[in-house]
């Protein structure tokens, strides 16, 4: 099973994204974790780590980070 | 069966995207077409039309456009 994080910060473009990512995406062969950074603030660090540079992004487990849509960067993220 | 079309202009960031997607895409369900913008240079404007603004970028068939990785924009492409 592969898996891959999704990182949003509750915004309309970013829900938007969500959907439409989960749905196209083989949920039989790749397990999706979202994270929201509004809320779990917690995890921002992590995400910065990983190479989130705005949100949405998705995160795969061959450590590519897909950047979509233009989005918050985690400076305004973090606010 | 879902369609979607995946704009690229054949770059690295482009190949690694495209890469990634078809990885994680659920095949069965979705039917990816790949556009390379540089080759097919007649699809730019079909592209601009459908809100492609930069490539990479995945058009899906409820006419979101999901824009990945900050890449080049499409004036970049026409060149």
């Amino acid at each position: 099973m592969k898996t891959a994080t999704f990182y949003h910060a509750g915004c309309p473009v970013c829900v938007s994204a969500e959907q439409d990512l989960l749905n196209v995406i083989d949920h039989t062969t790749t397990k999706i974790e979202i994270v929201d950074l509004g809320e779990q603030r917690n995890k921002i660090e992590e995400a910065e780590k990983l190479g989130v540079q705005s949100v949405p992004a998705l995160v795969l487990d061959n450590s590519n980070v897909l950047h979509i849509n233009f989005g918050a960067s985690l400076e305004d993220v973090k606010g």
